[in-house]
Parts: structure tokens; C-alpha cells; sequence
């Protein structure tokens, strides 16, 4: 199996973990908890889950590699920034409304709000992950940064990318623990019930979704390639030289898929060359 | 402040929030628990957040940035890797008595083992730290692993260190949540009582190691430099060509502060010609 194969397998394989977390985050609520609704009760706060793993993980897992797709590489980089700005702003949405059915859900049964681990660090990563979003709107998106500054806070915003989903995901973790002990009465989560043991199989497959994620962003060969030939949106005043952050990639626009293949390939190969010393130290 | 004066002060940070995590885990056993003993009671328990925030997250952390010590570039590359896989051999030792204080205090009070999310995801993370370690000193402290090989799993060695660490803090941050819920009565955690805050900061603290570690452990720049001159320990029937896990840095030994900090600004410099294709793309 080729390189192209292997990233088709691996973005198959997170999209089914991802897809089947949000599934067993659904027969959670509906076949063991009491369901969906927006009434103050245990129902709305049953949104904050299903609402945080299928925003706040599986779309925000999405649009880190949205780059990576090399069926993209044909599409402005402007059109892919928009994409993936996209889908942060819709993950964003779903984990704010999923954090005010819990404020509902605590204030409708005078339970306190943020004296948990979970809430201290969950309310943490919403604030990162607003603050990357708007930074990134502002530098990346906008044209008006100058190149030098992108090119500087491109690692930054990578970083705290991946930081932040990651944080993303052990606060998920430790936010089923808590469900599971509070929630799990008679039988104890002690006892593994079947709904401990499925809660449990939906938490190892957000850490496997949450591995598969971060392997395939950070390999350097499956970027999205630089592009000299056409560049959109420069930031004013500046040269295209030195920095790849507003690059394009035209030449392909007609290519069917096995030139899609072809092209890809080559592209990777050209990474590869560029990366070859950095391949070492990447994650 | 130059590079190296970037990497001194997140160094010192780490080293000083990771100390602080050692010192707020033994105050809360010691004024808040039952301070530490080996008898099947709670402070047998006690062991286990101890020794997994001294060897598993602070003691794993600086084994993971040891190769990026500057003043370690001197040295032979063979020594710094008995000493990273000296320093995480410590920490899998006191990660598993830790994990054998939970079993035995659980053991004694009739508590069953393994059923939490905390427990599945705490013996996955070390079980694949088991064999990365096996790993890492089969493939590339012994001398029979064919370059090529030690190339290949290069990449997968450093993610999967970075991406088990990662999953060993998310797995604290859960156990501090159950500990917190389980023996917080009266008052009780959600009563935010002075024990839930310090344990809460600790937790916090945790977070902010792992993500210092992780960005010293994936800048390109400040890793250790490729060297050409010495190759020591090369596998059995390889030439010096073709990869860098093998070499070492022998032109310096005689370098005081000033020429190794010269050295090291010189060393960075080429690291990052080498890498500046793949500084995008590192986590």
C-alpha cells in the first residue's frame, strides 16, 4: 500500500472512531440516560456530552487535517481557511451551547458551577480555542498581517492546535468519569454495569480518534504541498516570497482522480525532500 | 533573548512546575490524607498519585527533552541514551508500584480493580510505554537494527513517546477527579472545600508540564544537532551514512559556557536551514 493509501486508511479509520463515538455518545443518552431536551432537567444536560464529542472532538478533529485532504490540494488555500475556520466556528458553537445545558442543569437543580478539575480545565480550553480562533481569523485569514508575523505564529498556532484538542479530549475523559460516578447509583460504576462498560468503550475510542488525528497532521509528507505558481489574498504590501501561508495550488483544477493520485504523490515526494531533516523531531 | 535564552526559561519553568506538582501531591497525602505507608490502607493508596506524578509525568517529561539539553551535545549520543532510557525505566518502575498500591489497597477493602476509565486507559498507557521501551532499547540502544530500520521507526518512536505522555496526563487528571469525588464527604468537592482548589491547581499544573514538554520536545531548532565527525555503537555491517540516531558530538568537549553557548546558537542555525520546510507541519 502506498503513501496515498495509507493516508486514505488512517482518515478512514478516524472518521469510523469518530462517527461511532458520537453514535455511542447517542445510545448513552437515549438507551441508558433520559435522552434530549431543553427543559432544566437531566435530558438538557444529556446535550453537553453529545454535544461536546461530536463538536468539540469529532469536528474539531476534522478541521486540523482538513489541509492534509489531497483531493483539496486542487482548491484554493483561501476556499480550504474558510473551511476550516468553518468548522472551529461550528465546533466552538456546539461546545458553548453544550456548556450552558450543564449551567442550566446545575442552576435548575442548585448544583455549583466550576469547582471541578473537569470545568476548570474545560472552561480553559474554550477560552484557548476562542482566543486561536480569533487570532487566527485576524493573522491567517484577514490579509492584512504582514508575512513575517504569519510565518512566526504558524508553529505557535499549530501547537496550541493540537494542544488544545488534546486538552480537549482529557477533559472529555475526565468529564465521563464523573457522569459515570454520579450517575451510576444501583448498580455502582464499581460493578460495570453495561452502561460503565460502553461509557468506557466510548472514552477509549476518543483517545484512539484523538491518536489517529494527531498522527496524520503531524507528518510532515502528508502537507498540503507549497505552491509558487499562484497566490491569493496576500497580505498588502507584501512579496509572495517566504512564507507558503497564502499559496494555491491551480495547476491541477481539471485533474481527474489518477492524476489527483499522480500529483499527490509527487507532491509528497517534494515534502518528503524539504522535511527530511525535520522528520525526526515531528509529532 | 536569544534561543538559548528561550530554552533556559522554559526549561526552568518545567522543572519549576513539575517540582511544584511533586511537592503539592506529598502536601496533599501528608496535610490532607493519610500521609504514606505500605499496610493495604489509605495510605498505601497514597503511593500511587506520589509516584505517578514523580516518575510517570515529571521524571517521563524530562527524559523526553534530555537529548535537547544543550550542554548535553558534547556528549556521546550513546550516553544520553542510556540516560533516556535510564529515566524512563525509573519512571515505569515507580509507575508499576504505584499501580500495585492500588491493586493491593483495593484488594484489602474489597474494592474490584479495573473498572473505571481511569483504570482501562492508566494500564493501556503503560503497557505501550512497556513495549516502547522494549522497543526503543531493542531497535536503537542495542547495535544490530539495520539504519534503515532505526530511520523508519525514528518517527514513530518519538510520536508515540510524545502521544503516551499526553494520555498518561489525561489519565491523572481522571484519577484526580474520582480520588477528589470519592473521599471529598464532608464537605464535599462540590462544596470547593480548601483540598478540592490545592488538588484542582495541582491538576492545572499538570496540564501546563505537559504542554511546556511537548513544545520543547517539537520545535525543529532545538534538537540535537546531526554530527558527522564520530559514529559509536553503529549497527553491525552499516556505514555512517543515511541516518543520525547514531551520532555523536565530539568537537566541542573541551568548550567552555561561552563556546558552547556560540556552539549551540551555531548548531540551532543549521537546524534551522535544515528544517525550515518542515517547521510548519511540527507539533
Amino acid at each position: 500500500m502506498g503513501d496515498y493509501g495509507r493516508f486514505l486508511a488512517l482518515l478512514a479509520s478516524a472518521l469510523l472512531v469518530g462517527f461511532v463515538s458520537v453514535i455511542l455518545s447517542l445510545v448513552w443518552v437515549f438507551h441508558y440516560r433520559e435522552g434530549l431536551s431543553w427543559d432544566g432537567g437531566p435530558a438538557e444536560f444529556n446535550w453537553h456530552p453529545v454535544l461536546i464529542i461530536t463538536g468539540f472532538v469529532f469536528i474539531q478533529g476534522i478541521a486540523i487535517i482538513v489541509y492534509r485532504l489531497p483531493w483539496t490540494w486542487k482548491c484554493s488555500k483561501l476556499l480550504m481557511k474558510f473551511i476550516h475556520a468553518g468548522l472551529n466556528t461550528i465546533a466552538l458553537i456546539l461546545a458553548i451551547v453544550s456548556m450552558v445545558a450543564v449551567f442550566e442543569f446545575h442552576n435548575a437543580k442548585n448544583i455549583p458551577n466550576m469547582y471541578s478539575l473537569h470545568s476548570w480545565i474545560g472552561l480553559a480550553a474554550v477560552t484557548f480555542y476562542s482566543l486561536q480562533l480569533f487570532l487566527g481569523f485576524a493573522v491567517f485569514l484577514l490579509p492584512f498581517a504582514p508575512v513575517y508575523l504569519r510565518a512566526v505564529l504558524m508553529p505557535i498556532h499549530v501547537y496550541s492546535g493540537l494542544t488544545i484538542f488534546a486538552t480537549v479530549i482529557a477533559t472529555a475523559l475526565m468529564g465521563i468519569t464523573e457522569k459515570l460516578i454520579f450517575s451510576l447509583k444501583n448498580p455502582a460504576y464499581s460493578a460495570s454495569p453495561p452502561e460503565a462498560t460502553l461509557v468506557n468503550c466510548l472514552g477509549l475510542l476518543l483517545v484512539v480518534f484523538g491518536s489517529l488525528i494527531l498522527w496524520m497532521a503531524s507528518r510532515p509528507h502528508w502537507k498540503r504541498p507549497r505552491e509558487e505558481h499562484t497566490e491569493v489574498l496576500r497580505p498588502i504590501g507584501e512579496t509572495p516570497e517566504g512564507t507558503e501561508v497564502e499559496s494555491t495550488m491551480t495547476h491541477s483544477s481539471n485533474a481527474d482522480k489518477s492524476d489527483l493520485r499522480i500529483n499527490t504523490e509527487a507532491a509528497r515526494k517534494q515534502n518528503l525532500k524539504f522535511d527530511d531533516a525535520g522528520q525526526r523531531s515531528t509529532m
